[in-house]
């Protein structure tokens, strides 16, 4: 059963990034270190003890549609209850409307816990975190009033309403269409599909956020608006009126998450109200419905790198323990008279699992440092906002795509280690490698991802961005390097980061010379080149200043059995678009 | 819908390996090139109209267990009796027992179509096959009469029973015992788990061959001897007589292959017959029992070998289908009044693709040779045979797990190209995912390949095989050196055997100084790294000699995409040890 590596959670909170120096100095306010480690605590305790035990029945027995009302699993619908009780949904949304105010950096420490313990549990509120920061940023006051506080207390939940069956990664084709009434509010209607929690039996009231076109709205991306639709409206005094006409129309069958609902919801249908159309109201401006959306997207993204790491420090925990217990063959050195040694004493299986444990906690580093970005461009001013906005921005696709893709392969290393039993769903392990394997999918598929990383972040500032954060990486491979507890950390980050900016000069080029398809055909591969000498370089410079054998040991593996990747893939980045593009030509074509 | 690449597998049959030219020269005997395309073309129709289309409702519905039998999902055991009437049971089978007496590779290339139209249906056969080979070999001709025909009929299928709760990877632990009864015959008794159509409603009888210890058994594996157990005892005249003791206690809940019952059988409990225990006969002599399993195991494991190909087939077929219709965003170059394109057009796609098409191409290249080289022993004498021999036992490990992991690979990749849509179970990619994920597990884990190819393979021959095989990849190295087709295939070739000999190198003296330790950790990434060179130099042969555009073209994807990640290989294994010992002492000790 997973509990919550506090310690390895805390060491990385205060060390990868500067939060533990920034306490120290108090620019977080009053928050001190003491009340830091009691949130994580706590947020361990109440991921361990009280969501982990109940992921097996929402597993096994899933979300149920039935006549438009979907069922969650029995006791998860308490489970969402205590966890509200205990002010996890607010803990970073605004104080003004009942939030904790605390850090983003918390809030993705504590979101790894929560989908450690259940990624089908924690993947809810995150649309609602998402639904708060919209509303926070591009609402009018009156929907704040009526919204803000019961989404911040969880008392409601909200949905992001982006798909449509045409339209997934390609938001120009989207085509639910918004009615101006002449009152202030809207007809909205049209047929949204994979909405997460798009119905459940957890709140009163869901509060939709949905994609639309205004009537005279410009094709593309140009003409998208926001709205707001509940699915029950709201009286002036808080309480609930009429159905609104939205509805769940179906729910996906699922490879895992499957006690979340995936929901199409159909607006504007006739089904409930006299009027048809679901009655909505605008967030934000006409036509700029997709700049608030990604408000909520950047942060929706670092969320779902908060699943991959959530998984991958589930499935090593129950790999590792599973690896203690598990006895077969006598490992070479253990005494003959001894037995079968423990599976984990075979140097085999302690590659997996250093591999797991390694990869965990690089993608652990990339997303805090992330969250830990978007605290210090919020409490900035000027260029010192600018520059962490940049960093976090940079650091976004990063933190999704490569903890996703960590999900997955650790999922699927820790089913190996299992062995026979690993395929047999009873053990829990094929949950977990079913569960992860949306994640690189949903908030823009990782090689999106790749895309934006390239042709959006590293223009960033003429590139200057980019430079200073590989800058800074030269300065971590420098302490590395006197670092006598590292191995050859330092000797390996050193050719590493040639790789990276010899990747990076790569592409600069190839995009101011206007080769965008070379620039692409090398995204995926570049994005995950520059992820590994982030998630060795952050993960070295926690060690160099802080006494953590364990954790230098760890670097050290890195360093010396997983670092080696990058030259292989600036080899990819750098003279593989050639060969990539003569095979599709050969194999690809219609 | 899955289409039998039948112009890829004839070209990989004939040019990757030395089949064309052997069948040319006539040292098949009879057999000719037509009659190799006719039946490569008629087995690629069954694959295609027969089996895949009952691959659905496999997954959906499952193999279900009550009251001790089995039923498989409708139209299956009609599915197996057309592809048993097909004569595809007996292929390779001896013809003295009703087979064809066709080279293993042909049966190696229709276990990659049937695999590829269904995995949870191919696997029942293989059993069957291993237990042809293991009684064609191994047992009295008492037995040969009594069974052979009806297994290589496929009126009756065979099983193998090895596992047991406390010995799964290590055979020393097996508890399973057998005691004579004086008449010849032998009772058996203990617990078997993991046994695949342990029980099943293809076919009347069933041939389970089971590990087990005598009374005066030494300890260990050299204690172990092996069974006969049918079903139902078998009459003189052929008739089938009186229920034997042994049944079918629970299946497993898997994560994939769900229509492959997976079962618990309990031999002799008592539950059928007067006398308890369950009626076996010996194969082979006493306590010589993992020897004659190890006949059925080696072939086993080249056609575990071809699920991962067969699936990586597959899904390469679905995303690729998948990629030409679906239409999201425009890609860079595409006319700007043409609309979205379809997704195979985006730079990212392609490069996912290709990397499907090219890892699936390499493991089967890998595994076409592997059985071409059991081929070949069978057929040669002398030093030639054992020379084959020697190059199929090298093979059998990389065929086993490199195409495994491909397997797993190329499905997640696969997934990942449907996005949302692959998630869902209805578009079948999610269910090849789930399948492909037991064939890096069963009959030995990749681990445990990785380690019979250090441990037991490079020390062939004292070396000289391997060293051997490396002379023959450098050939293909200078031949595709000089092939104006292929790029930079010739040099980075070069590059990879370099990394290939250091770390064989690394490993020999290793071993040779007894440091185990440092072998063993290094034996995954070194079975990675081999099978990769293999891989591609292997498929650079074929498109030497050859006219195929299409092979070419791939083959310099593989060089100059993929084949990079040697170097990082061989630093893993020539200097990976040191911190992975480092970091298992701090962070994995109980």
């Amino acid at each position: 059963m997973y509990r919550a590596p506090v310690d390895e959670i805390a060491f990385t909170l205060k060390h990868v990034t500067g939060f533990g120096a920034d306490l120290d100095a108090g620019r977080f306010g009053d928050l001190s270190e003491d009340l830091v480690d009691a949130i994580i605590g706590e947020a361990g305790r109440f991921a361990s003890e009280e969501i982990a035990p109940l992921a097996k029945v929402g597993d096994e027995k899933g979300a149920v549609l039935k006549d438009g009302t979907v069922t969650t699993p029995q006791g998860w619908a308490d489970l969402y209850r205590r966890w509200c009780e205990g002010g996890w949904n607010g803990l970073a949304a605004p104080e003004e409307f009942g939030g904790q105010g605390l850090p983003t950096l918390l809030s993705v420490a504590t979101m790894e816990m929560w989908n450690s313990g259940s990624m089908a549990f924690a993947i809810g509120p995150t649309l609602t975190i998402g639904a708060i920061e919209a509303l926070e940023k591009h609402a009018t006051p009156e929907l704040q009033k009526t919204y803000l506080e019961k989404l911040v207390s969880g008392e409601w939940m909200g949905t992001m309403n982006l798909t449509e069956p045409q339209a997934g990664s390609d938001l120009n084709a989207l085509k639910a269409r918004a009615e101006p009434v002449g009152d202030g509010t809207y007809r909205i209607f049209g047929q949204k599909i994979f909405i997460t929690y798009g119905e459940q039996d957890f709140t009163d009231n869901i509060v939709h956020l949905v994609l639309a076109r205004l009537p005279d709205a410009p094709a593309g991306t140009k003409g998208i608006s926001l709205f707001l639709v509940p699915k029950y409206l709201v009286h002036e005094n808080g309480t609930l009126g009429e159905r609104n006409d939205v509805f769940c129309a179906s729910m996906e069958h699922k490879l895992g998450i499957h006690a979340s609902p995936t929901c199409t919801m159909i607006y504007g249908d006739g089904k409930f109200g006299e009027t048809p159309g679901a009655v909505g109201w605008l967030i934000g401006e006409e036509n700029r419905g997709l700049a608030c959306m990604f408000t909520m997207m950047n942060n929706a993204r670092l969320a779902v790198g908060m699943q991959g790491v959530g998984i991958a420090e589930a499935a090593t925990q129950k790999a590792m323990s599973y690896a203690q217990e598990r006895r077969q063959g006598r490992a070479a050195g253990a005494p003959k008279d001894g037995g079968m040694s423990p599976i984990a004493e075979h140097p085999d299986i302690k590659r997996t699992l250093l591999t797991m444990k390694a990869e965990t906690q690089m993608a652990r580093a990339i997303t805090y440092a992330c969250g830990y970005a978007i605290d210090r461009a919020r409490l900035g001013e000027g260029d010192e906002a600018k520059a962490w906005q940049a960093r976090a921005d940079i650091l976004t696709p990063m933190a999704k795509a490569f903890s996703t893709d960590v999900g997955v392969e650790v999922a699927s290393l820790g089913l190996q280690v299992h062995g026979g039993m690993g395929y047999v769903e009873e053990t829990g392990a094929a949950a977990l490698y079913r569960d992860a394997r949306i994640a690189p999918i949903y908030e823009g598929t990782n090689g999106i991802q790749a895309i934006d990383l390239v042709m959006r972040k590293l223009p960033l500032e003429g590139g200057e961005a980019v430079a200073a954060l590989i800058k800074e990486l030269r300065a971590d491979q420098k302490a590395a390097h006197a670092a006598s507890s590292l191995g050859k950390t330092g000797e390996r980050l050193a050719a590493a980061l040639d790789d990276l900016e010899a990747a990076t000069g790569f592409m600069t080029e190839a995009l101011s010379n206007g080769q965008v398809n070379e620039a692409l055909a090398g995204a995926t591969p570049y994005l995950r080149l520059f992820s590994l000498v982030i998630g060795v370089a952050f993960n070295a410079r926690a060690a160099c200043g802080n006494e953590n054998s364990g954790h230098a040991a760890l670097v050290r593996f890195m360093a010396e059995n997983l670092l080696g990747e990058t030259g292989a893939l600036r080899q990819r980045v750098t003279e593989g678009a050639a060969s990539l593009d003569a095979a599709a030509d050969a194999l690809l074509s219609v």
